[in-house]
Protein backbone atom coordinates (compact mmCIF):
# COMPACT_ATOMS: atom_id res chain seq x y z
CA UNK A 1 0.00 0.00 0.00
CA UNK A 2 1.44 3.09 -0.96
CA UNK A 3 2.36 5.80 1.91
CA UNK A 4 1.08 8.91 0.18
CA UNK A 5 -2.36 9.13 -0.63
CA UNK A 6 -4.90 11.67 -2.15
CA UNK A 7 -8.20 11.81 -1.59
CA UNK A 8 -10.38 13.44 -3.73
CA UNK A 9 -11.58 13.71 -7.44
CA UNK A 10 -9.79 13.90 -10.38
CA UNK A 11 -12.09 16.50 -12.08
CA UNK A 12 -11.23 18.63 -9.07
CA UNK A 13 -8.88 21.96 -10.02
CA UNK A 14 -7.36 21.54 -6.46
CA UNK A 15 -6.63 18.33 -6.67
CA UNK A 16 -5.80 17.95 -10.06
CA UNK A 17 -2.78 20.74 -9.20
CA UNK A 18 -1.10 18.08 -5.94
CA UNK A 19 -1.04 14.84 -8.38
CA UNK A 20 0.57 16.98 -11.01
CA UNK A 21 2.88 17.87 -8.16
CA UNK A 22 2.98 14.53 -7.51
CA UNK A 23 3.81 13.25 -10.66
CA UNK A 24 7.01 15.61 -11.72
CA UNK A 25 8.27 14.16 -8.65
CA UNK A 26 7.92 10.61 -9.96
CA UNK A 27 6.09 9.83 -6.40
CA UNK A 28 3.29 6.43 -6.05
CA UNK A 29 0.50 7.28 -4.42
CA UNK A 30 -2.83 5.93 -3.94
CA UNK A 31 -5.85 7.90 -5.53
CA UNK A 32 -8.96 7.56 -2.32
CA UNK A 33 -12.16 8.31 -4.43
CA UNK A 34 -13.77 11.00 -3.31
CA UNK A 35 -17.58 10.98 -4.72
CA UNK A 36 -18.67 14.50 -4.73
CA UNK A 37 -22.25 14.03 -6.15
CA UNK A 38 -22.93 12.35 -3.20
CA UNK A 39 -21.59 14.95 -0.66
CA UNK A 40 -19.47 12.61 0.46
CA UNK A 41 -16.56 15.34 1.10
CA UNK A 42 -19.45 16.91 3.84
CA UNK A 43 -19.65 13.92 5.62
CA UNK A 44 -16.94 11.37 8.13
CA UNK A 45 -14.19 9.99 7.27
CA UNK A 46 -13.51 12.62 5.11
CA UNK A 47 -14.56 15.84 7.02
CA UNK A 48 -12.18 14.71 9.38
CA UNK A 49 -9.40 15.18 7.50
CA UNK A 50 -10.24 18.27 6.28
CA UNK A 51 -13.14 20.17 8.03
CA UNK A 52 -13.70 22.48 5.72
CA UNK A 53 -15.26 19.86 4.01
CA UNK A 54 -13.32 20.75 0.37
CA UNK A 55 -11.07 17.70 -1.93
CA UNK A 56 -8.26 17.47 -1.90
CA UNK A 57 -7.12 15.85 1.69
CA UNK A 58 -3.31 14.33 1.71
CA UNK A 59 -1.43 11.65 4.12
CA UNK A 60 1.87 10.85 3.76
CA UNK A 61 2.35 8.28 6.89
CA UNK A 62 1.42 9.79 9.91
CA UNK A 63 1.31 13.55 8.26
CA UNK A 64 -2.29 14.33 7.35
CA UNK A 65 -2.82 18.08 5.23
CA UNK A 66 -5.82 19.71 3.33
CA UNK A 67 -5.16 23.06 1.27
CA UNK A 68 -3.89 22.27 -1.87
CA UNK A 69 -0.98 24.84 -2.36
CA UNK A 70 0.27 23.67 1.55
CA UNK A 71 0.28 20.09 0.02
CA UNK A 72 2.14 20.44 -2.95
CA UNK A 73 4.55 23.14 -1.16
CA UNK A 74 4.94 20.65 1.33
CA UNK A 75 5.61 17.74 -1.58
CA UNK A 76 8.30 20.22 -2.90
CA UNK A 77 10.27 20.59 0.01
CA UNK A 78 10.12 17.45 1.40
CA UNK A 79 11.56 15.41 -1.97
CA UNK A 80 13.13 18.56 -3.24
CA UNK A 81 16.25 16.59 -4.29
CA UNK A 82 13.29 13.86 -6.72
CA UNK A 83 13.44 14.75 -10.28
CA UNK A 84 12.05 18.07 -10.99
CA UNK A 85 13.02 20.98 -8.45
CA UNK A 86 10.34 22.42 -7.92
CA UNK A 87 11.80 25.32 -5.73
CA UNK A 88 14.69 27.29 -4.82
CA UNK A 89 16.53 27.20 -1.37
CA UNK A 90 18.30 30.57 -2.70
CA UNK A 91 16.23 33.26 0.15
CA UNK A 92 15.85 35.72 -2.86
CA UNK A 93 14.82 33.14 -5.93
CA UNK A 94 12.48 32.06 -3.03
CA UNK A 95 10.93 34.88 -2.15
CA UNK A 96 10.27 35.76 -5.98
CA UNK A 97 8.48 32.33 -6.04
CA UNK A 98 6.52 32.96 -3.19
CA UNK A 99 5.26 36.43 -4.51
CA UNK A 100 4.19 34.85 -7.84
CA UNK A 101 2.57 31.91 -5.62
CA UNK A 102 1.05 34.57 -4.13
CA UNK A 103 -0.11 36.24 -7.67
CA UNK A 104 -1.79 32.90 -8.36
CA UNK A 105 -3.90 32.40 -5.44
CA UNK A 106 -4.64 36.09 -5.17
CA UNK A 107 -4.92 37.29 -8.39
CA UNK A 108 -5.10 34.64 -10.78
CA UNK A 109 -7.22 31.82 -9.35
CA UNK A 110 -10.23 34.17 -8.02
CA UNK A 111 -10.91 35.40 -12.05
CA UNK A 112 -10.14 31.52 -13.20
CA UNK A 113 -11.81 29.60 -10.78
CA UNK A 114 -15.45 31.59 -11.67
CA UNK A 115 -14.77 31.20 -14.90
CA UNK A 116 -14.02 27.44 -14.62
CA UNK A 117 -17.26 27.26 -12.54
CA UNK A 118 -19.78 29.50 -15.13
CA UNK A 119 -18.05 28.06 -18.69
CA UNK A 120 -17.06 24.27 -17.03
CA UNK A 121 -18.79 23.01 -14.58
CA UNK A 122 -21.96 24.69 -14.67
CA UNK A 123 -22.75 23.79 -18.17
CA UNK A 124 -20.95 20.78 -18.61
CA UNK A 125 -21.50 18.59 -15.12
CA UNK A 126 -24.44 20.17 -13.58
CA UNK A 127 -26.33 20.70 -16.52
CA UNK A 128 -27.17 24.73 -16.06
CA UNK A 129 -26.35 27.19 -18.49
CA UNK A 130 -23.47 29.87 -17.73
CA UNK A 131 -24.42 33.60 -16.59
CA UNK A 132 -22.97 35.77 -19.51
CA UNK A 133 -22.76 39.07 -17.37
CA UNK A 134 -20.91 36.87 -14.82
CA UNK A 135 -18.36 35.90 -17.66
CA UNK A 136 -17.91 38.90 -19.02
CA UNK A 137 -16.87 40.49 -15.45
CA UNK A 138 -14.50 37.60 -15.00
CA UNK A 139 -13.11 37.52 -18.24
CA UNK A 140 -12.53 41.34 -18.01
CA UNK A 141 -10.61 40.37 -14.25
CA UNK A 142 -8.86 37.89 -15.80
CA UNK A 143 -7.34 39.55 -19.00
CA UNK A 144 -5.93 42.43 -16.55
CA UNK A 145 -4.18 39.63 -14.71
CA UNK A 146 -3.21 37.85 -17.92
CA UNK A 147 -1.60 41.56 -19.02
CA UNK A 148 0.52 41.51 -15.99
CA UNK A 149 1.89 38.17 -16.75
CA UNK A 150 1.92 38.79 -20.35
CA UNK A 151 5.03 41.41 -19.40
CA UNK A 152 6.36 39.08 -16.82
CA UNK A 153 6.73 36.53 -19.74
CA UNK A 154 8.52 38.39 -22.16
CA UNK A 155 11.37 38.93 -19.44
CA UNK A 156 11.45 35.89 -17.65
CA UNK A 157 10.46 32.34 -19.49
CA UNK A 158 8.33 31.01 -16.08
CA UNK A 159 6.83 33.45 -13.97
CA UNK A 160 9.19 32.82 -10.60
CA UNK A 161 12.90 32.64 -13.29
CA UNK A 162 14.46 30.63 -16.17
CA UNK A 163 13.26 26.97 -14.64
CA UNK A 164 9.17 25.89 -14.26
CA UNK A 165 8.37 25.67 -10.63
CA UNK A 166 5.39 25.48 -8.28
CA UNK A 167 3.78 28.80 -9.72
CA UNK A 168 3.38 27.65 -12.93
CA UNK A 169 2.21 23.91 -11.97
CA UNK A 170 -0.56 25.57 -9.86
CA UNK A 171 -1.95 27.32 -12.69
CA UNK A 172 -2.43 24.15 -14.91
CA UNK A 173 -5.78 22.65 -14.07
CA UNK A 174 -7.71 26.25 -14.90
CA UNK A 175 -5.98 26.90 -17.73
CA UNK A 176 -6.07 23.36 -19.37
CA UNK A 177 -10.50 23.41 -18.69
CA UNK A 178 -10.41 27.26 -19.88
CA UNK A 179 -8.96 26.13 -23.04
CA UNK A 180 -11.80 24.43 -23.89
CA UNK A 181 -13.80 27.46 -23.88
CA UNK A 182 -14.33 30.73 -25.32
CA UNK A 183 -11.62 31.84 -22.49
CA UNK A 184 -8.86 30.26 -24.39
CA UNK A 185 -8.94 33.54 -26.62
CA UNK A 186 -7.71 35.76 -23.15
CA UNK A 187 -4.42 33.14 -23.40
CA UNK A 188 -3.98 32.53 -27.28
CA UNK A 189 -4.28 36.48 -28.04
CA UNK A 190 -0.98 36.95 -25.94
CA UNK A 191 1.93 35.69 -27.65
CA UNK A 192 4.38 35.16 -24.17
CA UNK A 193 1.07 33.84 -22.22
CA UNK A 194 0.18 31.26 -25.05
CA UNK A 195 3.83 30.18 -25.20
CA UNK A 196 3.90 29.70 -21.93
CA UNK A 197 0.71 28.00 -21.83
CA UNK A 198 1.61 25.80 -24.09
CA UNK A 199 5.03 24.43 -22.79
CA UNK A 200 3.37 23.63 -19.14
CA UNK A 201 0.48 21.80 -20.63
CA UNK A 202 3.16 19.74 -22.68
CA UNK A 203 4.63 18.58 -19.81
CA UNK A 204 4.73 15.15 -19.21
CA UNK A 205 3.48 14.99 -16.21
CA UNK A 206 0.67 17.14 -16.58
CA UNK A 207 0.20 14.45 -19.34
CA UNK A 208 0.16 11.62 -16.50
CA UNK A 209 -2.31 13.72 -14.85
CA UNK A 210 -4.83 13.99 -17.49
CA UNK A 211 -4.78 10.17 -18.41
CA UNK A 212 -6.08 9.62 -14.31
CA UNK A 213 -9.29 11.27 -15.71
CA UNK A 214 -9.96 8.58 -18.33
CA UNK A 215 -8.93 5.65 -16.13
CA UNK A 216 -12.86 3.78 -15.46
CA UNK B 1 18.66 55.73 5.35
CA UNK B 2 16.76 52.07 5.86
CA UNK B 3 17.51 49.37 3.66
CA UNK B 4 13.89 47.87 3.98
CA UNK B 5 11.40 50.29 3.15
CA UNK B 6 7.43 49.34 3.07
CA UNK B 7 5.55 51.36 0.40
CA UNK B 8 1.35 51.61 1.22
CA UNK B 9 -1.10 53.16 3.52
CA UNK B 10 -0.62 52.34 7.58
CA UNK B 11 -4.82 51.60 7.05
CA UNK B 12 -4.60 49.29 4.44
CA UNK B 13 -4.80 45.65 6.19
CA UNK B 14 -2.04 44.12 3.91
CA UNK B 15 0.02 46.95 4.68
CA UNK B 16 -0.14 46.46 8.08
CA UNK B 17 0.49 42.65 8.02
CA UNK B 18 4.01 43.40 6.43
CA UNK B 19 4.50 45.96 9.40
CA UNK B 20 3.71 43.99 11.88
CA UNK B 21 5.68 41.48 10.82
CA UNK B 22 8.89 43.63 10.92
CA UNK B 23 7.70 44.79 14.26
CA UNK B 24 8.39 41.05 15.58
CA UNK B 25 11.35 40.98 13.82
CA UNK B 26 12.25 44.17 15.17
CA UNK B 27 13.38 45.66 12.28
CA UNK B 28 13.92 49.17 11.19
CA UNK B 29 12.02 50.09 8.29
CA UNK B 30 11.01 53.56 5.93
CA UNK B 31 7.38 53.74 5.31
CA UNK B 32 6.64 55.03 1.98
CA UNK B 33 3.40 56.69 2.61
CA UNK B 34 1.08 56.27 -0.78
CA UNK B 35 -2.11 58.41 -1.05
CA UNK B 36 -4.86 56.02 -2.09
CA UNK B 37 -7.48 58.43 -2.46
CA UNK B 38 -5.40 60.16 -5.10
CA UNK B 39 -4.29 57.02 -7.04
CA UNK B 40 -0.78 56.74 -6.39
CA UNK B 41 -1.09 53.10 -6.16
CA UNK B 42 -2.95 52.72 -9.86
CA UNK B 43 0.26 55.10 -11.05
CA UNK B 44 4.50 55.89 -11.50
CA UNK B 45 6.41 55.38 -9.56
CA UNK B 46 4.22 52.77 -7.65
CA UNK B 47 2.86 50.69 -10.17
CA UNK B 48 6.09 49.75 -11.33
CA UNK B 49 6.96 48.33 -7.54
CA UNK B 50 3.55 46.58 -7.92
CA UNK B 51 2.05 45.81 -11.59
CA UNK B 52 -1.66 44.91 -9.64
CA UNK B 53 -1.45 48.40 -8.49
CA UNK B 54 -2.18 47.34 -4.98
CA UNK B 55 -0.24 48.54 -1.37
CA UNK B 56 1.63 47.03 -0.05
CA UNK B 57 5.34 46.66 -1.66
CA UNK B 58 8.43 46.45 -0.44
CA UNK B 59 12.29 46.94 -1.07
CA UNK B 60 14.87 44.83 0.86
CA UNK B 61 18.20 46.47 -0.77
CA UNK B 62 18.28 45.31 -4.75
CA UNK B 63 14.91 43.17 -3.90
CA UNK B 64 11.66 44.22 -4.55
CA UNK B 65 8.68 42.02 -3.90
CA UNK B 66 4.65 42.64 -3.45
CA UNK B 67 2.02 40.34 -1.95
CA UNK B 68 1.97 40.73 1.61
CA UNK B 69 1.99 37.06 2.44
CA UNK B 70 5.56 36.56 0.18
CA UNK B 71 6.63 39.71 1.64
CA UNK B 72 6.13 38.62 5.11
CA UNK B 73 7.42 34.73 4.52
CA UNK B 74 10.67 36.11 2.90
CA UNK B 75 11.36 38.36 6.26
CA UNK B 76 10.31 35.14 8.36
CA UNK B 77 12.83 33.43 6.46
CA UNK B 78 15.17 36.09 5.44
CA UNK B 79 15.45 37.01 9.38
CA UNK B 80 14.57 33.89 10.93
CA UNK B 81 17.40 34.28 13.66
CA UNK B 82 15.95 37.59 14.98
CA UNK B 83 13.59 37.79 18.07
CA UNK B 84 10.25 36.00 17.53
CA UNK B 85 10.64 32.48 15.49
CA UNK B 86 7.92 32.73 13.18
CA UNK B 87 8.34 29.93 11.46
CA UNK B 88 9.95 26.51 11.89
CA UNK B 89 12.79 24.75 9.66
CA UNK B 90 11.31 20.80 10.77
CA UNK B 91 9.47 19.61 7.65
CA UNK B 92 6.30 18.19 9.08
CA UNK B 93 5.97 21.61 11.53
CA UNK B 94 6.67 23.39 8.08
CA UNK B 95 3.76 21.59 6.80
CA UNK B 96 1.27 22.40 9.49
CA UNK B 97 2.16 25.57 9.20
CA UNK B 98 1.74 26.05 5.17
CA UNK B 99 -1.60 24.40 5.86
CA UNK B 100 -2.79 27.21 8.30
CA UNK B 101 -1.27 29.39 6.26
CA UNK B 102 -3.35 28.79 2.91
CA UNK B 103 -6.50 28.72 5.11
CA UNK B 104 -6.11 32.10 6.12
CA UNK B 105 -5.89 33.00 3.22
CA UNK B 106 -8.55 31.01 1.20
CA UNK B 107 -11.34 30.58 4.06
CA UNK B 108 -10.61 33.13 6.62
CA UNK B 109 -9.64 36.29 4.87
CA UNK B 110 -12.59 36.15 1.76
CA UNK B 111 -15.21 37.02 4.27
CA UNK B 112 -13.10 38.60 6.78
CA UNK B 113 -12.38 40.97 3.82
CA UNK B 114 -15.31 41.54 2.62
CA UNK B 115 -16.69 42.08 6.20
CA UNK B 116 -14.41 44.62 7.05
CA UNK B 117 -14.98 46.32 3.88
CA UNK B 118 -18.50 46.57 4.45
CA UNK B 119 -18.39 47.58 8.24
CA UNK B 120 -15.25 49.83 8.26
CA UNK B 121 -14.58 51.02 5.30
CA UNK B 122 -17.42 51.82 3.53
CA UNK B 123 -19.02 53.45 6.65
CA UNK B 124 -15.66 54.82 8.31
CA UNK B 125 -13.77 55.77 5.39
CA UNK B 126 -16.11 56.18 2.28
CA UNK B 127 -18.92 57.73 3.59
CA UNK B 128 -21.60 55.01 2.34
CA UNK B 129 -23.71 52.91 3.84
CA UNK B 130 -22.99 48.98 4.65
CA UNK B 131 -25.20 46.01 2.91
CA UNK B 132 -27.10 44.50 5.43
CA UNK B 133 -27.65 41.32 3.24
CA UNK B 134 -24.09 41.04 2.35
CA UNK B 135 -22.43 41.94 6.33
CA UNK B 136 -25.30 39.15 7.04
CA UNK B 137 -23.70 36.15 4.38
CA UNK B 138 -20.66 36.52 4.94
CA UNK B 139 -20.87 36.56 9.15
CA UNK B 140 -22.20 33.41 8.19
CA UNK B 141 -19.16 32.49 6.34
CA UNK B 142 -17.17 33.40 8.65
CA UNK B 143 -19.01 32.20 11.32
CA UNK B 144 -18.00 28.71 9.81
CA UNK B 145 -14.91 29.21 9.37
CA UNK B 146 -14.65 30.60 13.50
CA UNK B 147 -15.87 26.90 13.99
CA UNK B 148 -13.21 25.12 12.57
CA UNK B 149 -11.12 27.56 14.04
CA UNK B 150 -12.70 26.98 17.37
CA UNK B 151 -12.02 23.27 17.50
CA UNK B 152 -8.11 23.51 16.76
CA UNK B 153 -8.16 26.18 19.07
CA UNK B 154 -9.58 23.92 21.95
CA UNK B 155 -6.11 21.61 20.97
CA UNK B 156 -3.62 23.61 20.23
CA UNK B 157 -2.85 27.30 21.60
CA UNK B 158 -2.03 28.63 17.98
CA UNK B 159 -3.28 27.73 14.67
CA UNK B 160 -0.20 26.26 13.73
CA UNK B 161 1.11 24.44 17.14
CA UNK B 162 2.63 25.60 20.21
CA UNK B 163 3.63 28.89 18.91
CA UNK B 164 2.90 32.30 17.93
CA UNK B 165 3.67 31.98 14.01
CA UNK B 166 3.13 33.87 10.26
CA UNK B 167 0.05 32.00 9.97
CA UNK B 168 -1.48 33.66 13.41
CA UNK B 169 0.31 36.98 12.99
CA UNK B 170 -1.78 37.27 8.92
CA UNK B 171 -4.83 37.63 10.84
CA UNK B 172 -4.27 40.74 13.12
CA UNK B 173 -5.56 43.68 10.84
CA UNK B 174 -8.87 42.14 9.60
CA UNK B 175 -9.24 40.97 13.61
CA UNK B 176 -8.70 44.48 15.16
CA UNK B 177 -10.80 45.98 12.53
CA UNK B 178 -13.35 43.64 13.05
CA UNK B 179 -13.45 44.00 16.34
CA UNK B 180 -14.58 47.28 16.47
CA UNK B 181 -18.12 46.53 14.32
CA UNK B 182 -20.81 43.93 15.30
CA UNK B 183 -18.78 40.91 13.45
CA UNK B 184 -16.95 40.79 17.16
CA UNK B 185 -19.66 39.03 18.22
CA UNK B 186 -18.71 35.89 16.00
CA UNK B 187 -15.04 36.13 17.78
CA UNK B 188 -16.17 36.77 21.43
CA UNK B 189 -18.92 33.96 21.47
CA UNK B 190 -16.29 31.16 20.90
CA UNK B 191 -14.31 31.08 24.01
CA UNK B 192 -11.19 29.64 22.36
CA UNK B 193 -10.98 32.11 19.39
CA UNK B 194 -11.57 34.61 21.82
CA UNK B 195 -8.77 33.49 24.02
CA UNK B 196 -6.41 33.76 21.09
CA UNK B 197 -7.82 37.45 19.45
CA UNK B 198 -7.35 38.38 23.10
CA UNK B 199 -3.57 37.07 23.30
CA UNK B 200 -2.07 38.04 20.05
CA UNK B 201 -3.51 41.78 19.81
CA UNK B 202 -2.10 41.62 23.32
CA UNK B 203 1.45 40.98 21.49
CA UNK B 204 3.98 44.51 21.47
CA UNK B 205 4.49 44.35 17.85
CA UNK B 206 1.02 44.87 17.17
CA UNK B 207 0.24 47.64 19.62
CA UNK B 208 3.47 49.01 17.89
CA UNK B 209 2.08 48.53 14.53
CA UNK B 210 -0.99 50.71 15.98
CA UNK B 211 0.40 53.80 17.13
CA UNK B 212 1.85 54.37 13.27
CA UNK B 213 -2.13 54.98 12.48
CA UNK B 214 -1.90 57.69 15.22
CA UNK B 215 1.03 59.75 13.83
CA UNK B 216 0.54 62.50 12.43
N1 LIG C 1 -8.41 26.30 -1.12
C1 LIG C 1 -8.79 24.92 -1.29
C2 LIG C 1 -9.95 24.86 -2.25
C3 LIG C 1 -10.44 23.45 -2.44
C4 LIG C 1 -11.72 23.45 -3.24
O1 LIG C 1 -12.33 24.50 -3.50
N2 LIG C 1 -12.15 22.25 -3.62
C5 LIG C 1 -13.40 22.14 -4.34
C6 LIG C 1 -13.22 21.26 -5.57
S1 LIG C 1 -12.05 22.02 -6.73
C7 LIG C 1 -14.41 21.53 -3.40
O2 LIG C 1 -14.13 20.64 -2.63
N3 LIG C 1 -15.64 22.09 -3.46
C8 LIG C 1 -16.71 21.65 -2.65
C9 LIG C 1 -17.10 22.66 -1.61
O3 LIG C 1 -16.45 23.71 -1.51
O4 LIG C 1 -18.08 22.40 -0.93
C10 LIG C 1 -7.63 24.10 -1.84
O5 LIG C 1 -6.85 24.68 -2.62
O6 LIG C 1 -7.48 22.91 -1.50
N1 LIG D 1 -3.20 40.04 -2.19
C1 LIG D 1 -2.71 41.39 -1.98
C2 LIG D 1 -3.88 42.29 -1.68
C3 LIG D 1 -3.47 43.72 -1.50
C4 LIG D 1 -4.69 44.63 -1.41
O1 LIG D 1 -5.83 44.20 -1.64
N2 LIG D 1 -4.44 45.89 -1.07
C5 LIG D 1 -5.52 46.82 -0.99
C6 LIG D 1 -5.45 47.59 0.30
S1 LIG D 1 -5.67 46.49 1.69
C7 LIG D 1 -5.39 47.75 -2.19
O2 LIG D 1 -4.32 48.17 -2.59
N3 LIG D 1 -6.54 48.04 -2.80
C8 LIG D 1 -6.63 48.91 -3.93
C9 LIG D 1 -6.99 48.15 -5.20
O3 LIG D 1 -7.14 46.91 -5.17
O4 LIG D 1 -7.14 48.82 -6.22
C10 LIG D 1 -1.73 41.44 -0.82
O5 LIG D 1 -1.91 40.64 0.10
O6 LIG D 1 -0.76 42.22 -0.86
Amino acid sequence: MACLKVHGSVFSTAVLRVITCLNEKDLEFELVPINMAAKEHKKEPFISLNPFGQVPAFEDGDLKLFESRAITKYIAYEYKEKVTQLISMDSKKMAILAQWLEVEAHQYDPAASKLTFELVIKPLMLGLTSDGAVVEEYEGKLAKVLDVYEARLAESKYLAGDCFSLADLHHLPSINYLMGTQAKKLFESRPHVSAWCTDILARPAWTKTLAMQKKP
